[in-house]
């Protein structure tokens, strides 16, 4: 037995391989399942590692192989994974096929797995590490169940934890972002919205969001400004990392700020504003002017740390949640479905390597 | 009976003024004291309010005013203070010259003051906010007893609470960053000094400090690396704020980190890794490139919040190892003593509006 599988090396002569392996599969253990992979998303968290820094422009297919170019200037962060075939894909779903002694009661359910390179064929997981999906859920209803509905989650928790009472989001008509306007509207929490087309915008006008501002417009400030004063915002998630989004954001919470208070402050608010950079849609610096004083802070984020924070009481809490919403608060949608082989396809490879709101692909390594 | 004081008025039309203006007292109440002010520092926090934005080049007196011009670009941010007389200084000391009935056993005592204006010849506080200095202390030696002095112990605190085992400082030649070696030897916390010429890490060196890097110096970044590599730092106080120092110092931090790291993670190491900026002595926009994965927080730092949020038993306990070691921890040492006449002369205000490194002025009102 064996699986197919994608694999991404970074080759110490600056160059990016991807190939889809034939690997052995070992025989299974007592608790473990061997899952039938049929669905995993293309998450901006998975091109991180698929791709690396390498320049899609050079992108070119030949023997079996893919290969690009990876800029000079970005090999010394890849010094840690030189020259090693490495394993894709957070997180998928598909059908268990067979069992250790201990766990064959699982043959058969279709399950959701993370962390454990779905862009394959075949998985061999320990049983406990495998979601068991809702009776009828099929594995592309499961494919998506931790990183987005969990990071969406994990946002309202922040809020909570930190003792904010409303939100700032952006490329807020991502999938996620749209798991994220039926939590809030559900919750309660006033959402302000930034998307970066009209079209965007009447995707989130659909699902009802209330606050959504538009960063193509030219009364964008204007228009975030009032949305933040209006919502009282004072925490931000911010896909998009480089650019000036982050900076205007906190202007736009200070400005809100700053309207409250009774007297001037050299220092600016005594209002903590916080954002947390959780993507990099713009991989260009974060350019931060400090006029909004020094009650402010910018942060990365990441999913894992604030579950292992969190606790296994909240992480619970937050998966039962997602089961009993799987088909309608944390619906994902796909513009296509792909096998492993299309996956690496140079023309499918720099489509999803655009990252486009809208487009989300779905592998299908169970299609021929 | 009255005091002379400072004053500084942004116009809505655009400019800075600046004033000698002659106040009246009102009467004591029992428990108010009158200080005759002798020793008042010029501290980077005090110029925001004094020149604000000013363009420095345009300082112009005239008519018992001096004036300078505020960048048009800059004045959105001045709103809250358009058009009021502000009088200013953030700390000081002086001599207890009167008292109400509650308070006549304070007369003769030599007090600091701390958020009262300090740029002025009397000062009316109540008795419980003058902070008694020890026995033969001078108003010089208890001028700065409260800015430099708690904000050091503040990055040492912060430190020990957010469990990290050493330091980065920036611009750590300062007055500031010399209490901070003495208090980090002391400690025995490990402490990476930033300095931006070969004569501050000279000052440095003299008192002692162990890990120096000059940021002038071609081999910055790797000097850097190897000091928060020796060291383990992964905290960083950054009184420079704009260009690509924070980002240097995270990403020496990483690189670290990194190769304390068994595998590639593709999110950068788990280590967090905390730059808190608070000062401004690089006015330009803060660059963050983000080549650290996710674990990383840049935040703006101010003392009150921090004060506030550590508590009354904290402030009592820091406050105590000022006082006791008040000519040796957290000595002072000042370029120039001048009178408020001349800390509004234009070639004065020219001289500190610079921050210089080993300039620093302490204006005497008594000095006629």
């Amino acid at each position: 037995m064996e699986t197919l599988e994608i694999r991404s090396t970074v080759t110490s002569g600056g160059q990016l391989v991807l190939t889809l392996d034939a690997v052995p599969l070992p025989a299974l253990e007592a608790d473990q399942i061997l899952v039938r992979i049929e669905a995993a998303p293309v998450n901006p968290s998975d091109l991180g590692l698929l791709l690396g820094p390498a320049d899609v422009d050079t992108i070119a297919a030949a023997d079996g192989r893919v290969t690009a170019t990876i800029p000079a200037a970005r090999m010394p962060m890849m010094a840690a994974r030189l020259d090693q075939a490495m394993p894709v894909g957070n997180e998928g779903a598909g059908v268990v096929i067979d069992a250790g002694t201990g766990a064959r009661a699982m043959i058969g359910k279709t399950v959701a797995l993370v962390g454990c390179s779905t862009y394959a064929t075949h998985r061999i997981v320990r049983a406990h590490e495998a979601w068991v999906l809702p009776e009828g859920a099929t594995p592309a209803q499961g494919a998506s169940v931790f990183v987005n509905p969990l990071t969406a989650l994990a946002m309202v928790e922040t809020l909570r934890k930190e003792g904010h009472s409303a939100l700032v989001h952006t490329a807020a008509a991502s999938n996620l972002g749209q798991m994220l306007n039926r939590i809030c509207i559900a919750d309660g929490v006033p959402l302000v919205n930034i998307v970066r087309s009209a079209a965007q915008a009447a995707i989130l006008r659909g699902i009802g969001a209330k606050h959504i501002v538009d960063s193509s417009a030219p009364d964008f400030a204007e228009a975030l400004a009032a949305a933040v004063a209006e919502t009282g915002a004072t925490l931000a998630f911010d896909a998009v990392g480089g650019g000036p989004l982050a900076n205007q954001i906190l202007r736009a919470m200070e400005a809100a700020a700053q309207a409250r208070m009774p007297a001037y402050s050299r220092y600016g608010s005594s209002t903590w504003k916080q954002v947390y950079i959780y993507g990099a849609l713009d991989t260009g610096p974060t350019q931060l002017d400090r006029s909004y004083g020094l009650a402010w802070g910018v942060s990365g984020f990441l999913l894992t740390p604030f579950l292992m924070k969190a606790g296994a009481e909240t992480i619970q809490r937050l998966r039962a949640r997602v089961a009993a919403e799987l088909n309608t608060t944390f619906a994902s949608h796909y513009s296509a479905e792909i096998s492993l082989r299309e996956a690496l396809d140079p023309d499918v490879i720099r489509a999803y390597a655009r990252r486009a709101t809208g487009e989300k692909y779905l592998i299908n390594p169970a299609k021929g």
